[in-house]
Parts: C-alpha cells; sequence; structure tokens
C-alpha cells in the first residue's frame, strides 16, 4: 500500500466515524440544546481520528461488522474529544486554539464545556452497552469494563492528574513514560483491544494487539512531543512550544531532538513486529505506525 | 415502623454504603494520589444517602444479594457525587460550602476537583460492568445502559444546562418540572429501576418502582427548594438563599410556600400508591417518602 493509499484509507475511516458520531449526536430543538450543539463542536469537525482508526481496523481483522466497530470507535473518540475539552479548561491547559478552532469553553462558555465534556463521557457508555453495538451482552459489558479501566483514574485521568503534577516537579524518564502510559497509551491501547473484544478474539491475538498499542502509544506520544517543539502553529492547530514554556519535561526535553526522533522509529518498528500473527491483514495498522511517527500534525 | 427505627435503617444503610465506597477508592501512594484522596473526599463523609438507599431497598424487594446491590448503590452515588463537585465550580454555581465543608474545588484547587468529577463518573461505569457486581453480563449491561441514560445529556447533565440557562430565564412550571425531573428526577428515578434491574424483576414491578420514584423525585426537589427558601445554613450544611439571588424560578418561587410544601405532601402520598402491590415489604420506601419531604437538611 503507498502512502496516498493508506491517506484515503485513513480519510475514509474518519468520514465514516464521523457519520457515526453525528447520527448518535443528533441535534433538537428542546432548549437545551445549546449542549448538544457543544458536543457535536467537540467532537465533530477535525481530527484524525487514530484512535477510531485503531478500533475499526483492529475489529477487521476478525471479520467484526463494520456497522458495529464504528459504534465502538464513535464511543472512543468521545471520551477522546471529553478529556480534550477539559484539558483545555482555564483551570487546566487554558488553552484558547484546537485543530485551527477555538476550544469548546472558548466558543460556548466555560460551564457549557464542563458539562458538555461530562455528557460526551457518559453518552460513550450509553453507546458502549446498547444492543445496538453488541447482541451479546458479555461483549458490551466487556466494552464498558475496558474502556472506563483505560479512562479512569488508573489509566487517562490519573495521567492527566500525573501531568498537572509535572508542572512543578522535574520528572524522570520512567516516571514520564508511565505518565504518558497512563494519558494517552492505555485509550489507545483500549481502542485495539476493543476490536479483539467486539471479534472474540483469543488470548494470544488480544496479547499481541495490547504489545503493539502499548509500543505505538509511545511512539505516538514522542511524535506529539516533537511536534510541540519544531512544529507549525498553523499546520498543528494548537499552540506549540507549550512544554517548553511550562517547564514541563518531556521525551524531547529528556532525550533531545535526535535520539526522540529516533526512538520514535524504534518503538513503531517494534509495534510492527507484533503483528507478525497477523500476516498481511495486518497492513493498515503496520501503515499507521509508520504515518504517526511522520505526521506534521 | 417508627420514624426513630426508620433514621436507623437509613443511617445502617448509609454506613454499609460509606464501607463500599471506601472499599471501591482504595488510597495508593502513586505520584497521583491527591486524585483518589479527592475523589473520597468527594464522596465519603456526609450525605444521607438516599439515593443508595433507594438502590438498597429496591433491590431488596426482589431477594436481590446485598452486595451486588451495595456495588450499585456506591455506583449511584459516584455519579451524583461527581455531579456536585462540577456543579460547585466557580464557573458553575461558585459554592464554597457542601455538607458543611470546603466544596472539592475549594479544598484541592479546580483542576484537581474537575478531574475528580470525571474519575468518578468513569468509575461507576467500571463498578458496574464488572463481574462482582452481577455475575449476568445482561444485567450489567443493563445497569451502564441506565445510568447512562440518567446521567447523560438527555438527563441529569441536559437538566443542569436547563439550571443554566434557568438563570437568565424566567421558567414557567411545566419548564421548571421537566428541568428538575432531568437534573435530579432521572438520578432518583434510575437508584429504584437499579434494585429491579438486579432483582430481574416483571416489568409490572419496575412500573411501579418508576413510578413510585417519579413522584417521590418531584417531592425531594420540592423539599430542597423549600429547606433553600426557610433552611438554616448551619443545618443544611450548604448556603441557602441562592436561588432568590440568582433570581432563578423554583417550585417556591411560583406556588409559594404554602402550596408547595402541600403540593410536596401530596407526591410524597402519591408515590406510596404506586407500591401496593409489594405489601408490607415496601415499608421502608413508603417511610423514605415521609422522611424526605419532613427532612430538615
Amino acid at each position: 500500500m503507498t502512502v496516498t493509499d493508506f491517506l484515503k484509507t485513513l480519510g475514509n475511516s474518519a468520514d465514516a466515524v464521523n457519520l457515526t458520531l453525528e447520527r448518535l449526536l443528533q441535534m433538537h430543538d428542546d432548549p437545551e440544546a445549546e449542549l448538544i450543539e457543544a458536543m457535536r463542536y467537540a467532537v465533530l469537525d477535525g481530527g484524525k481520528r487514530i484512535r477510531p482508526f485503531l478500533v475499526v481496523t483492529s475489529a477487521a481483522l476478525f471479520n467484526v461488522k463494520h456497522e458495529r466497530a464504528l459504534r465502538v470507535a464513535a464511543a472512543v473518540e468521545m471520551v477522546h474529544c471529553y478529556s480534550l475539552v477539559h484539558d483545555d479548561l482555564p483551570a487546566m491547559d487554558d488553552d484558547q486554539l484546537r485543530r485551527g478552532q477555538p476550544t469548546c469553553h472558548v466558543r460556548f462558555g466555560e460551564a457549557t464545556a464542563i458539562l458538555a465534556g461530562d455528557a460526551l463521557l457518559t453518552k460513550a457508555f450509553e453507546v458502549l452497552s446498547d444492543e445496538k453495538t453488541h447482541p451479546d451482552a458479555n461483549v458490551r459489558s466487556d466494552l464498558v469494563l475496558a474502556l472506563a479501566r483505560a479512562a479512569g483514574p488508573e489509566g487517562m485521568v490519573g495521567g492527566q492528574m500525573l501531568d498537572l503534577i509535572a508542572e512543578s516537579e522535574e520528572l524522570n524518564m520512567p516516571e514520564i513514560t508511565r505518565l504518558q502510559r497512563m494519558k494517552t497509551g492505555m485509550l489507545i491501547a483500549v481502542a485495539c483491544e476493543a476490536g479483539a473484544i467486539l471479534g472474540k478474539a483469543t488470548p494470544g491475538a488480544k496479547h499481541a494487539l495490547h504489545a503493539y498499542a502499548h509500543d505505538l502509544g509511545l511512539a505516538f506520544q514522542i511524535a506529539d512531543d516533537l511536534l510541540d517543539v519544531e512544529g507549525d502553529e498553523k499546520t498543528v492547530g494548537k499552540k506549540t512550544g507549550k512544554d517548553e514554556e511550562a517547564g514541563k519535561a518531556t521525551f524531547v526535553s529528556l532525550l533531545g531532538v535526535e535520539r526522540a526522533r529516533e526512538q520514535a522509529g524504534v518503538l513503531a518498528g517494534q509495534a510492527c513486529d507484533h503483528l507478525d500473527l497477523f500476516g498481511k491483514k495486518a497492513d493498515s495498522l503496520r501503515n499507521l505506525a509508520a504515518f504517526v511517527i511522520n505526521r506534521q500534525a
């Protein structure tokens, strides 16, 4: 598959996820409609939809019905986007720009942004536990459990707490690795795991996907740190140079640009090695690993 | 059952729920431990635990194992308490006092309070989808779906959005009823519904409990509005006179104190009428209805 072909695949997947999100968050004309508007603003329009792509592509390894994978992909993206909305709040990172647009609280006000984040998180679990997502209740319940663990205090939210602490404490390499694994890695991992749960995969296949996602998540984060240092604000679509400004230790501040780039490459290669048992069927996941470390935004 | 006996029953139930919450939110010594501390601060210590009592008492109608009901009760209380933490934030109601103590953001800072709320909401779904809550995945999945619907944009969060709007718009009686049904009624209703789900109740029994909870929820809210007008800050444990100060229409501002009190009584009576099919087994739920409209805090 050429790079152009892969970007087309990624774009088609994003389109399908956007359509699913749009259907799950339908506008209405009740007086509280602005809440839905803010939720839609936070999840629609923009974003490469890497986590949804991981759900859909992992699920495809096990021949899961596309509509089911798309609903789960949408739920994972809702959780990702709620975390961005809350992360951007004045009391947190105080960001004005996200994907080149005003952040949710700049556009709708702080109170509505807090509620829109809460509503997206809640909606994600509603989607997963709905029979439309999978007729087998074991699958639905396992999806909820996996997503809640990845997003909760032992996962993403715990990682955000560590991120707050990182503003005032100098973290070392193992500490930053743990922070990033919790803050971004676990949601990336659960995206792959969700595909395996939907497909009732064998423990071996689950394990391989988990190992892939683990390495991919770290590679992704290093690439993100590199973009913060080297990226152009217009292309990246959000403020850059933030970590340095906040005095936060990152993979790049600890390793330097050159070694960080090298390390991202090693991790991406390692990620792909875990996919051997799937053969050519996993090529999209391999292409994603290459894409993730080379992206400009 | 005398009033004293009922208060004892309510207190014992609260103790059991507190113990369950404490076990579900264990402190650790990882660097992000302050997040757990803030979550514990928000849910432990204080509170009458009315929603948990509804879960446990409804579940008892169907002879559900006590430990299962307690886990679900804890999950519902986590959702209730997360909503209080976010509701108290400066961008929302900007409250300093809750249950006689500094609110979560006053004690831990705004960023940690936002994350603690997020983490409690997520943890609730983790608890419900865990096999320890119920061995039947259909029950677990149904619990998640019911709680997510009650707490999400069509439920509690939608109601909070309406509450924001109520600050600048004069609502009429049907609008306030809808607001309160969404903001507080649906979580009260799902507490009863959860007992029925755990007990695999018949549709008739489910319907009766739902009707009870609906009327109880409105009676509860009117009593709350009355406390805001007439209650003593020290006894109530939070700022009173808030609605009037904010110029918010409430049941009391629309009906007047006397008619509001009357209406609460009528609703509590109506709530009890729906319980006839359960006979004496439902006496605790009947006592709760009387308690709710007579409470001083």
